[in-house]
C-alpha cells in the first residue's frame, strides 16, 4: 500500500524544509471508515497502536526502583504522566486524600495540620517545571554505558504543575527566626527524608496537587509532593507527609550514604542541590531504526535547573566545530527546552553532539573536563556532552 | 480523622494569603505506609480516587456527539488528554497509522501523497494552543441553560501540540497562484469537510500528530489533524484523509447547513470562524458544594482566538463594579489563561462575573450587548459575560 517502492525522497534544498521533498508515484488514498466509529468517553485512553513505554529496573530490586521515561519518544517539552519517570525509595503508597494530611511543626509559632482541601484553599500558582534525578545518566561515569537515550538520560521528565506557595503555607505557621532548614518526610514506606534550605523553601518552592492538568499521579506522590525546582529530583519528596522547621539540616540516609558526590581525594560532597546545564540529541539517536540518507532534522532537549537555557550549539564532527540550534518556545526557565538544526545525513560516518548554555552562563562540560574536576567515583550529576556516532550504514552509537 | 470539629479558620488578613489561617487543635498524622508499595509501571494511570470526567451526549445520538471537558476540574492551562472535549460527526475511526496516508491535491503543481513518517521528516514545531467548539455555550443563547461550568463552557481545552508547519508541506505540493481555499476532509464515516482561507493555512496552521507530548488521541485525530489556531473547532480536522487546493470554499454541509450564524434578519453569515474573547469564573462555579465563609480565591480561565488574553476583570456585584484579575504565566497566545483575585465570601448574596479583553482589544460582551448584534437565533458563538449567584447558604447559579 505505502510501500518505499512507490515513493523517493530527492534533494532540492527548497528553504526551511531543507530539501525535503516527497514525490508520490503511485497515489492511491488511505481506506476511509465507511461505518461509524466509536462514541465518546469518559475518559479517554491512547490509541492501540502506540506502545511507548517506561524502562524498568529489574523486578528483584522491588520496592526501590525506577524508571526511565522514553525521552526519544516525547514530542514537545511536557511529558505524558503516564510516563514520566520515576524513582521510589520505598514503592508507591496508596493513600486516600481524604485520610491526608501535612504537619509542620519543628520551629513554628503554630505548629499547624493541613488536610489538602485546607491546602487547595491557599492562593494557586501555576509551573511548568522539569525534574531530573540526580542519578540521570550514572551510567556513563565509567563510559558508554546507556544503549540508547532513554538509558541514558531518561531519569528527566517536564510537568505543568498546580499548587500553592509553601512560604504562604509557612507564613500561616509563623517560621522562628533560628530556623534553616526545612525537613521534608515522605509518608511513604520509606519515609524520604530531605533537608531543604530555609532560603529555597521561602522563595520559589511549591506544595504541588496537580500535575498536566489533573490531580498528580500516584507515582508521583499523590496527593501532595514538594517541588523544588532546580534542584535534584529526591528532594522533591513526594507523598509528602511532614515538614519541619529545624536550625540545621537533618542528615538523612538519603543526603548522606545517598546522593553525595564521592571526589577524587576521597571526600564527599553534600547538598550539591542545583542540577547543572544538560542537553542530549533524541533524534537521530541509537535504536530508533538506521538513518535514511537525505534531509534529517537534528532534534534534542536541553534544560538547567539554574535557569532558562539560552544556547544550545550542535556538532557534527563530535565536537570540532559547533552550529547554533534553534530554541523552540516556549522557553521557560527549569524547563525542557526544545532545538533543532537542519542536516543533511549524506552516508558518511559523522559524530553528532549537543552542548548547552544556561542563563547563568554555566555551560554543558565535554566528558574530559567532567572527570578532571571530579573524577569517575561518582554516582550523581553526570551533566557532560553525549555523542552519538552514526555509521555509514545509519546506524547510531552511544561513543 | 480529620473532621471540622477540630480544625478553625480564622480571619487575620495575613499577606497574600488574604487571611486563611489552618489552626490544629488535635494534630494528628494521617496513616503512613507501613509496607512497601507498588512497583514501577510502564504507562501509569490517574490515582483510583480520582473521578473527574466528560460529560456524555445521550447514547441515542450515536455517532454524532459531543462530550464536555470539566472545565471547574482543571489545573493550569494543559487539559489532560483523557479530558478534552469531544465533537464528532461519525465517531472516532480506528486508523492504523502504517495504513495512513495524506493526500494534497487540487491546484498544486505536484499532487502528493504523504505518510506518516513522511510528515514526521519536516522540521517539527510544537505550540500550545486551546481549541474551542463554536457551539460552546449553546445553551446561553436562549437564557441560563448549562447547570454547571461543564455544561456551559466545557467544550474548549488546551493542549501542547507537536507537528509540521502546513506551508511547508505545500511548499513542496508547488501551490498554484489561482488558489484560494484549502479544502480539507477527514478519514471519518462523516467526511467531515471544511474550507479554510489559504492565508490561515499558510501562515500559522499545523499538521498535528502530538499531542500533550505523545501521539495524537484517537479522539483528536489519531494519527493527524489539521490545527487552525483561533478558529473554530470544527475546522482543525480530525483524522485528516486530503487537503485539496481549490479557488473557492466548497460550502460543504458543515459551513452551510451548520456552523453559521443566523442573524436576526433571517440571513446567514458563514465563514466566522476566528473566535472572540471568553472567559468564565470556575471556581465558585455551580456543583461544586456550598462556599465556606472567608477567604475564597475567585479563580477563572479566559481565551482568544484572536491572540493573548491582556486583561480579565472580576466582578462581585453582577458587573456594576470590576476589578482587575491577576493573570498567570505562561500567558500564550490563543492558549487558555489562568486569572485569580483574592476574595471573602461573608454570607451575603452576590452575583459574580469576569470580563475577558485579548491583545487586539476585542471585550467580551454583556448578554445584552451580545443579543443586540445577533439576536437569539444563533446557536453558535456565543461568548457572552457569565454571571453566577451566589446565595446566602453558600450555593452557586447560573443566572
Amino acid at each position: 500500500m505505502h510501500s518505499r517502492q512507490r515513493r523517493r525522497f530527492l534533494s532540492v534544498g527548497s528553504g526551511l524544509a531543507a530539501g525535503l521533498l516527497g514525490i508520490s508515484t503511485g497515489a492511491k488514498a488511505a481506506p476511509l471508515a465507511r461505518s461509524p466509529g466509536l462514541p465518546v468517553s469518559a475518559y479517554g485512553q491512547r490509541a492501540r497502536y502506540e506502545t511507548s513505554q517506561r524502562w524498568l529496573t529489574p523486578a528483584r530490586y522491588l520496592a526501590s526502583t525506577a524508571s526511565w521515561s522514553p525521552l526519544a519518544d516525547q514530542l514537545g517539552i511536557i511529558t505524558p504522566s503516564a510516563l514520566h519517570y520515576e524513582r521510589h525509595h520505598g514503592g508507591v503508597p496508596d493513600i486516600e486524600p481524604g485520610a491526608f494530611s501535612l504537619l509542620v511543626h519543628g520551629l513554628v509559632q503554630r505548629p499547624l495540620e493541613f488536610t489538602l482541601e485546607d491546602l487547595k484553599r491557599f492562593p494557586v500558582t501555576e509551573r511548568i517545571c522539569m525534574l531530573e534525578c540526580s542519578g540521570n545518566s550514572y551510567r556513563e561515569w565509567q563510559g558508554p554505558g546507556g544503549v540508547d537515550v532513554q538509558q541514558t538520560h531518561g531519569l528527566t521528565s517536564c510537568s505543568a504543575w498546580s499548587g500553592v506557595r509553601l512560604a504562604d503555607v509557612l507564613a500561616e505557621c509563623g517560621v522562628m527566626a533560628e530556623a534553616q532548614w526545612l525537613v521534608a518526610e515522605g509518608g511513604d514506606a520509606a519515609r524520604l527524608t530531605r533537608s531543604v534550605p530555609l532560603a529555597k523553601a521561602l522563595d520559589d518552592t511549591l506544595l504541588v496537587y496537580g500535575q498536566n492538568g489533573e490531580a498528580l499521579r500516584p507515582e508521583q506522590g499523590y496527593p501532595l509532593r514538594l517541588l523544588v525546582p532546580g534542584y535534584e529530583g529526591s528532594i522533591s519528596v513526594k507523598w509528602l507527609s511532614r515538614l519541619k522547621l529545624s536550625d540545621e539540616a537533618i542528615y538523612s540516609r538519603e543526603e548522606t550514604s545517598k546522593y553525595t558526590d564521592l571526589m577524587p581525594d576521597g571526600r564527599a560532597q553534600a547538598f550539591t542541590l542545583a542540577m547543572d546545564a544538560k542537553s542530549v540529541i533524541t533524534s537521530p539517536s541509537p535504536g530508533r531504526g538506521p538513518l535514511l540518507p537525505g534531509f534529517q532534522e537534528i532534534r534534542g532537549l536541553a534544560w538547567s535547573g539554574r535557569g532558562r537555557v539560552t544556547r544550545v550549539e550542535v556538532s557534527t564532527d563530535g565536537g570540532q566545530h559547533w552550529q547554533d540550534a534553534q530554541l523552540h518556545g516556549p522557553v521557560l526557565p527549569v524547563c525542557h527546552t526544545r532545538f533543532s538544526l537542519p542536516w543533511r545525513f549524506d552516508g558518511q560516518p559523522c559524530v553528532l553532539a549537543s552542548r548547552c548554555t544556561d542563563e547563568t552562563g554555566d555551560v554543558q562540560p565535554s566528558r574530559a573536563a567532567l572527570v578532571a574536576a571530579r573524577g569517575v567515583n561518582s554516582f550523581y550529576h553526570y551533566n557532560a556532552i553525549q555523542h552519538w556516532r552514526v555509521d555509514a550504514d545509519g546506524s547510531v552509537h552511544n561513543v
